[in-house]
């Protein structure tokens, strides 16, 4: 434990003193640290892949399962995909420095914000080792150090990945603790890291709801927190009936194991004569599995009972749960009671239903007429993200560049006392 | 302590209600509630300083210093004051809903921000009671419900406060629950209140360090702290004469127990010989204790000798430390290493080195030619502050309505999926 704890110390410290410098790292300097991580990726595939497979043979030796499996596994495409990363991320617009809503005041002084790093990021991940690209590329594009901690089935990939982090930034005159991995897998660094108020600045947990909830329960150091994505889609008595079937029909069957994927869908009782038949039909054509409230399931027998437990599942599977409701208060009350805070969808030609929708439920995206799939940094036009905060402090919903830092005020006079 | 966990159970219950209608109030419904409680307390001038009266006695009598005995007291002229403040925080602009970047993204989806309430927000203060109607205000007006907790030296005042402010939430038709008061001194309601992570969103603690630190290492709610203010005013080689005088002066002197008081003030080398003789002797003259390095002691014999302690003081009091530095480097290492986060001012005619210094240095405001003494919610233009945020996450610097919101996605459709 105390060597663990020297560390996180000395990664901390290492951290610190690099981060001072990246904070004001020119544009152009950030992004040959990444153009140079992508050579590094492109010239060092062989040994990647080499990595890979031993992390892949340990899994499989070890019982790992297929989903769990393909998700550490690299090839070239997928190396080709964390290069194309690493150059989308070079060429967004550097957040830092930009200064905004420069106004005199009465007093004379002129008072604007400038967007800085928040400092030294801790990223914590699972298994997926482009990861350790990605989240070294945004730390670095933001201005903040980083220190690193992937899963433990890819420790091989993650050092395989971070010598070309490493070796990136020397090659572009940076500082190399930047960036930095944490080398061991012993559980204990996670424990020190997200209490190291001293170094860390804030903290983010990519994974599954366990290992969010256990670091929130343990951190000192502010975390950028991604629970979990109940997400519903309300199809409104004034719905399009076209577009409600599109737009369910997208948000639960695009990719099922997706944090935007819609869980539960609310059906106005007034439309459900005109939409449901042909919605659920398709449903059970791709081989969805629903389960429906006492009104739901008279439109087929193929539909189950839902229980108070669907409403509070997030299934990441082919499965979903259907409720029809009296009311657009009654479909909002719902979300309220059994929502995530992630992403929620009303489909309805109705003004005043969608303004209130968007006015009335507290989640982190609204969307009106559109799949909740679009819930993403891409989408967002963020260029990448790093997560999606579910909290509503901080930052809210997909987490770009701008998430990762903060604004301080700036002050401008001329000789100025304050009377 | 049962009953403490029940009573901070009701009134976060309580206050989750109330916050939901209060999330979606009209501007209007806000203001006429600011109003009446204004109008309140006018018609209970009597009663309020009746309840003060039996606070101030109380505090003589269990020996309260006279500065805090001042502060702890209310007469009409502070009730005026109290009255234009609730008049200016319903004359602001509403943050809530406003939406903001609504652009159009390739695959046809329009993305927008839209501005909304954090939720319920915990306030706990010390001695001034207008804090009561301040933060009653500044959480009214941002569409958060609140629950405050004044120190217990006050409780006689703050309640009679906060009867103004449930009657002007009853006349208003607002959920009198929108507010709510803890009415029990006892200690551990503090302790709780910063653990109930179901029903508040964030705490902010004003008063000392003491308190503030005391709360940020037992809270399991985001905290928004302003720990303190060792504020500094650098004197660039290239500074005017007359502005680095003035500014200093003012910086120091203003006010001297407020925390954007400058407490260290750093000259370079080369500036001495023009600005510190003039300075030294204005300050002398003021009666301000001046304590120094070695070479800025060399000014006069009435500089004491500045020991590793002062540069880590806030003073809050009539002592300035000096000293000298050779170079902007060195201001900015001192600043780094000593500063507080809060405010520093450079003092300069040289481009390079005012653009160096707001881009290096890590604090909530960077004044350039400009009083420290300016840092403040309505001097920025904020209308009114709740404290002043000396952390880098979520909101920094003076914290007014904005600081009370977090920005969700808003996505505008006509039926689109993703592909």
């Amino acid at each position: 434990m105390d060597s663990i704890t020297n560390l996180i110390t000395t990664l901390g410290k290492n951290a610190r003193t690099a981060a001072k410098t990246l904070r004001s790292a020119s544009t152009q300097h950030k992004n040959n640290a990444l153009n140079n991580i992508a050579t590094q990726v492109n010239q060092n595939r062989k040994d990647i892949l080499n990595a890979n497979q031993k992390d892949l043979e340990q899994g499989k030796s070890s019982g790992l399962d297929t989903a769990l499996l393909d998700r550490l596994m690299l090839d070239d495409a997928r190396l080709d995909g964390i290069i194309e990363s690493l150059n989308q991320i070079a060429a967004l617009p550097d957040p830092v420095g930009e200064i905004t809503n420069l106004k005199f005041r009465p007093s004379g002084i002129q008072v604007g914000k400038m967007r800085v790093p928040l400092g030294v990021m801790g990223i914590i991940y699972e298994s997926r080792p482009n990861v350790t690209i990605d989240a070294a590329a945004l730390c670095l594009k933001s201005g903040n150090g980083a220190i690193l901690r992937g899963g433990s089935e890819a420790i091989h990939s993650n050092l395989a990945l971070y010598t070309c982090v490493k070796q990136g930034l020397i090659d572009a005159d940076l500082d190399q603790n930047c960036v930095q991995l944490i080398n061991t897998t012993d559980r204990a660094a996670v424990t020190e890291l997200v209490k190291a108020s001293d170094y860390i600045d804030a903290i983010i947990p990519r994974g599954g709801k366990g290992l969010v909830e256990a670091i929130s329960n343990n951190a000192k150091v502010p975390v950028i927190k991604h629970l979990h994505g109940i997400c519903h889609t309300y199809i409104d008595k004034d719905a399009d009936t076209q577009k409600a079937i599109d737009i369910a029909f997208n948000g639960k069957t695009r990719r099922y194991g997706v944090c935007n994927a819609t869980e539960t869908l609310l059906v106005h009782a007034s439309a459900v004569g005109r939409i449901m038949p042909e919605l659920v039909a398709e449903f059970i054509a791709k081989g969805v599995e629903l389960r429906g409230c006492i009104e739901t399931q008279k439109l087929s027998k193929q539909i189950k009972q839902a229980t108070e437990e669907d409403w509070n599942t997030e299934y990441l599977d082919a499965i979903l749960s259907i409720r029809i409701v009296n009311s657009i208060s009654d479909a909002i009350n719902h979300i309220e009671t059994y929502g995530s805070g992630h992403t929620e969808s009303i489909v309805s030609e109705n003004y005043t239903s969608t303004r209130r929708f968007m006015s009335e439920v507290d989640s982190s995206s609204i969307m009106v007429n559109a799949s909740t799939a679009f819930a993403d940094g891409f989408e967002y036009g963020l260029g990448a993200e790093i997560g999606i905060s579910t909290d509503k402090f901080h930052v809210r919903g997909p987490v770009g560049l701008e998430g990762l830092t903060s604004q301080k005020y700036i002050v401008l006079g001329d000789g100025h006392i304050r009377k």
